[in-house]
């Protein structure tokens, strides 16, 4: 119940328009309604046009198609993560508008144009190899209205590379930076520049990586300030926590 | 060189004040000089007001004199962060206006008056032993310029202290969540909120806890999207990642 | 033997119908029988209309369907679980009273009616691809006549669906909190309630998950009391841990 | 609030007593307190006696003391864990009844007498060293109202001392598993009784032990159903766990 | 070169037969093939009628057959490890008496009868998962000459099945104990006799058993003394270790 | 109860000197003071001489001394390891022909003397930082009566020190390799002998040795067959073990 | 920009060729091409005949192929590595000079003759096994230009099969010595010989071997001095740091 | 033997000034001999004016006090390294030129000046804190006669610095990158120059480093080629193997 509503419920216990009894019931199981309800209206407040979030790792296919036939009731663009082509084969009769981005097995379905951000998110990657889950932060940066910024295969083993875009660094309100075996390139940014660094270890590489934890580590244990770092391969995670700082930055501007 | 200093480099070469063998000798070392001079400009420009930082853990006592002697020949404020009691001892001479802040182990010395932020920070912890963790980032945090609420003591264990704080969730534009034993705090926090959480995993706790890992693995496995997690124990990186973003929204802003 | 057992053989020796010698080579193997005896004694008590239970992974389909073959000759009801398909066609000949639970895995021949408990076993889960694991504990503990409410997907990224449904946590005597990534629903569920709380870690997650073992050291170290926990996704162990707990409290209250 | 306040609080809206926007501004925050009460009335209702707890480890000397200072002004028995003997020295002026049991690390501050079950918790340890986290749990136990036996250096490298207390076995409703090195006792004890077993691992042994995550991993994969495993040394946990389960019995049983 | 052989060496350097030169070309390289020859002596001491072995994981199904038909022309019985079905239907046309054990994945090449020792290896298991890696050991010693005595499925969750065996445990010289999930069976067996127990721990296990490290930690922290443990599945190891010992014992009986 | 004392009891009960309810009672209790009985019995068989072993670390002073009175009543040696010399320096004074070895931190208390084997055992190590492991084993084997050879300091870094010493390989019936840092020590004699070697990883090292980890994977991982492994320092183990191996082979000689 | 189109910059700048503002904008990105610039010279007096290389594992087959198409356009030979045959099928058209070494998994173009160096590289293993990735490191060095000489098999379980081929340790510059299971190769040849030994630990083995873990932490640690580890399995890394080591070895005596 | 010595062997027992037993007795013993003597040989031409090295920690004050009085009687130079200031306290007075290096933990007696090789090794370290082990491997360097550049405090939060002394990384045979942390130095040396770069990873750091951990494994797994690692804080061991190196380089100039 938002104010308003609190008023008139009250309003109607006065009234008597209900009883007393009924009035305990209500307000038994009011507060976490109320907490969702407020959390929903955040949202709305926050997320116009935002989309509605599918994460398909280990759903099945029917059920996958089911959720998202339920969210095509709503207003709401959607974003399905981790979805394989078998996926996409699946669900793409369910709507016009609807994208497959393969190397980043992510769904886009548009019901609503959103507007892009001034402010970029720059995603960075060490390797071409790390391009796939940097493609899931991008695309999740993009369906969540945010402008981006592609920086890729600017790894350490030739730092040049890095060194010679310092534009892009410097013209962003927040990096991504994406990167397998020895996830240097996080460090190597974040001594760079003087704003949030968002670090994703991914999980290429081989021997003693050990699944992305060698980059994980390194990530961590960085010596340049101002790094917060996310799972293994969790592109989606990055996208996430860079738009809710973007988006605040963006509005704080108008 | 800045772009003036580069013209009157070419300048002097074209009107023959320099040779072009001496004009070969500066371009050879020119380049990184430059990002050099370039990172310190643009921090400049961002960090006025802006702290020295000196870490000192590991560090002899009389290095830690010399180098804070050094730093106070600059007009900066000046941060010890890992200092204890001993290192307090030992520098509490040189300057008029130093404070120490046991607890969580920083020398404050103040030459200049930080003006706050308007938007906040706020620092939240899971149980009383983190505060020493949370200190540390609420003073980074303060003596980087922004403004910070604390919220301590409030983990899962008796989930409705921080249901009953909603509001101070509400009212922040970045939320740090310290907290050790299985760091779950990180995770309903995200849940409860729109925006950029840090996650601090603590080292507190016995047994299975290996020395925070619990609590960090929990914190990068969270189910809840737009947490970016810092090394275990690392109030400062924490307090210095909320930082940029909470200025970056704070600029904005005006 | 049992004591009237005992007794006959004395009885026995006494009357001269034993030889000392018989009786001493009787006497020399008779401790672990007994001790079997005792075992199995107790657990005719304790198990009236008690499954057998037969674990499958691992075993070969000719073996699995001769233990049960073996099984069906006694009068119990039978449990098999982590039985995959393939094991449920080989064997669903046997009996015509037989059902297979396909997510669970777990294959259950009821022979006798179970009479449920009045007192309930709650078993709860983080999100839906914790399901599978909480069936086989649900399914566990129905088939050892408990009986069970289940209340999924009610993990802290969105803990207002736990709290509203805070009765069923009250009108239980056992909660089951499964979950994978970070495991933080154990702790939540511990901190509201004050009864035995029975924590399974799943292996959902990826990354720096590690297998569940993200979610197992979060339920180790949680800052709640009263949290049991078993091995990563063993369903099965918790529902068999609920079941001593709970009919112990059932057959106080005859 | 529980139904009757809410009853007077709907009334006084009714009567006007109360202005709607007065109840507007109280049922804003109601509901966590609601969560709160209903915890601690539950808790009340349960806990006839109970003592309060306070973790001692890690907390300096004169906070303790404050905290114990406050807690005696409530009429509750006192149990203070992980309290070295400096701790004890500090606060032993406080009251006239206080024990301290140095070997456990625990202070019991005994206001009021607590009525014990009638049914008892067993506690057993694999070897000598492992009877302080025994005590722990066994303390712990008896503070919280619960009769508890004790079976102590039945470890499996000499079986026969735990199969010959097999009757202490019977005659419990719950029994305790502590042990380090290789933590084998568990899947005994587990193996020869149809009850439930909490397993404590211990940190004691050297070398591949590694703190007690031999044992810890050792009780996880029991090869025995109905075994809950607590946090290494985690005494306490244990203790709290076995008398949620025992009191549930006893309570039936009235 | 054996001692006479030497002496021949020397004898003819002495009458000339040999320049020096070529002497001087033979004792270059002669220490190794001294040790060479000596090992391959001892072993021939040693080993009449012992097997050859070959271990077939990870080498090509060629390779095996050429290195099978190598040792086929020496008089050796051979012996083939880790080798699948595949393998024995690509190598069973090489020898009329060739044996396959297809749980053990063990071929067996008979050319000679081998004479069993009196004393006996006694393998055991704690479950009916672990009788591949058992049956690995058990082979093994027989192919190598040593009487074996089996008794599977005794493990510690009914711990009576090993008790009421106890005459096979001490009518033999050497146990290995073969075990998955917690390992508990080499302590509980170390702890009932005085000989010389080998522990394998097996893979057998789910969720924190990590590929068997959870019984392989067990084993190594055993409280019972006399246990000496090889790798994870390691049932040849066991078993040529067993034989060592207890052909030792045999030899010296003579 | 050994078979005479069987037949006693069953003569006691033909003959009415012992009631029918009297024999159950006694039978009910019976098996595992049997078990009991025959292990010590076994022992006493197997241990002429034989020392009582008293573990020291993590004992109390004032326990130790007790203990080591208590063991004095009995005709047995004494050996008391993991004993430092504070421990040393409170026990000292109980009997007269007391040694303490202090490298080895083990006392030995000499009643009788014993007789050693014939075979020996070589205890082997790779560097001179793994004598005092070595030490314990050594000296625990003399105390069981088993003549010992010492081989120390022939690590891989100089093999030609190990290969110089062939005779003492040979002219041994067991093995102890003793080894830090890599381990390598226990492969390279179990590659040139054919008879049982003891692996005893120790913790010395440094960096990602991890406490002896390294040295312990590489023992269990060796390509050398017929080793056994115990835990990181575990002298004592290693000695027993070879105990059990070297008496049998003696015994089996006589 | 080299030296002379430094120069030529200038001179331009100075006869007015070029517009200040025109320089301004070069100068701004120039120096990261000239560091770019600056390592391809480098690389480009080093390395003669040197071959571009390409590491195929997670990348695409028509990438593949588009890389070697684009890398054929220059002079430069080209080594694939991690090239399963499958990807040699796919590109194999492109040219007549190409080899495929399917064990070592690597593709080798020859455009021209590389000329060998004098000094050679010794590439050991402990086991068949091995010889995939020393294949891969041998193939390396050739292709970079060394002289390789291969010895495989001798591990340390039949040391007198290195020990007999002393000569090839004494007569190369490098040695890389390649082993799984417990490793021990590396420090038996560095123990050996007094010259740069690379040692690539294998993922050979099983059970607690943990996918060469075993033997990396071996390698690290070993006791003999004067080896550096690569990346378990990573031949091409060792090969390539034996190269720049043999080939700066052979420059220097001309 | 050397050749010679052979030869005049084979003579004497062909002349008959040796009996052919006594020539057999000589040979049962030569291999090993000779291996020492060729190694040692090798060691003397390879090894001019190179110190004795004792490797300080864990050993008693008064054996490292007797092992270096002996290796006082020969003519070497001396080098302890791990040796902290008591034990350069207790040995001071056994040499006039005796130096102590206080953060390396390094003591030098050197009784022949060492002639320096033209060719310099560059040590480089990523902070201040990493000084101490890298200046144990520029000491050892030194001790062993190689030219030592040093490059401190140059990591990748202010990648300037490094890229600033481009001309030290190109002035040198081998560099070695002494780094803890996120080890992120050794990737980015690696990708700058191409010649062989030795990592030494260092224990510095804090939290989710684990003892130096994190920066180990992003050293394996750097992107860059070229790079052998040695174990954490082994700046000896990167000293000694960079001097194999450069001697070789050297040797090879002249």
């Amino acid at each position: 119940m938002n104010k308003d509503q609190l008023k008139a419920f009250l309003q109607g216990v006065k009234d008597g328009e209900m009883s007393i009894d009924e009035g305990v019931d209500i307000l038994k199981d009011f507060p976490f309604e109320d907490i969702e309800y407020a959390k929903i209206d955040n949202h709305r407040a926050l997320r116009n046009g935002y989309p509605e979030v599918i994460y398909c790792e280990g759903k099945a296919k029917e059920h996958i198609r089911g959720i998202i036939k339920t969210m095509l009731k709503k207003d709401n663009n959607i974003l399905a993560t981790r979805a394989d082509r078998e996926v996409y084969e699946s669900v793409k009769d369910l709507h016009d508008n609807i994208e497959y981005h393969e190397q980043a097995r992510i769904i886009v379905i548009k019901k609503n144009e959103v507007k892009l951000t001034e402010g970029k998110v720059l995603v960075t990657t060490g390797g071409t190899s790390d391009i796939a889950v940097a493609e899931e932060a991008a695309l999740t940066l993009e369906a969540f209205g945010n402008r981006v910024d592609r920086l890729y295969d600017v790894g350490v083993a030739g730092i040049h590379r890095l060194l010679s875009n310092r534009s892009k660094l410097d013209d962003c309100n927040v990096i991504i930076a994406v990167a397998g075996m020895e996830g240097a390139l996080a460090s190597v940014v974040g001594g760079l520049v003087d704003k949030p660094v968002i670090a994703v270890p991914t999980s290429i590489g081989y021997g003693a990586n050990f699944g992305g934890l060698a980059a994980l580590l390194a990530m961590l244990n960085s010596c340049a300030s101002g790094i917060g770092v996310v799972n293994i391969d969790n592109g989606f995670g990055a996208g996430y926590l860079a738009s809710t700082i973007n988006r605040q930055i963006e509005m704080a501007g108008k």
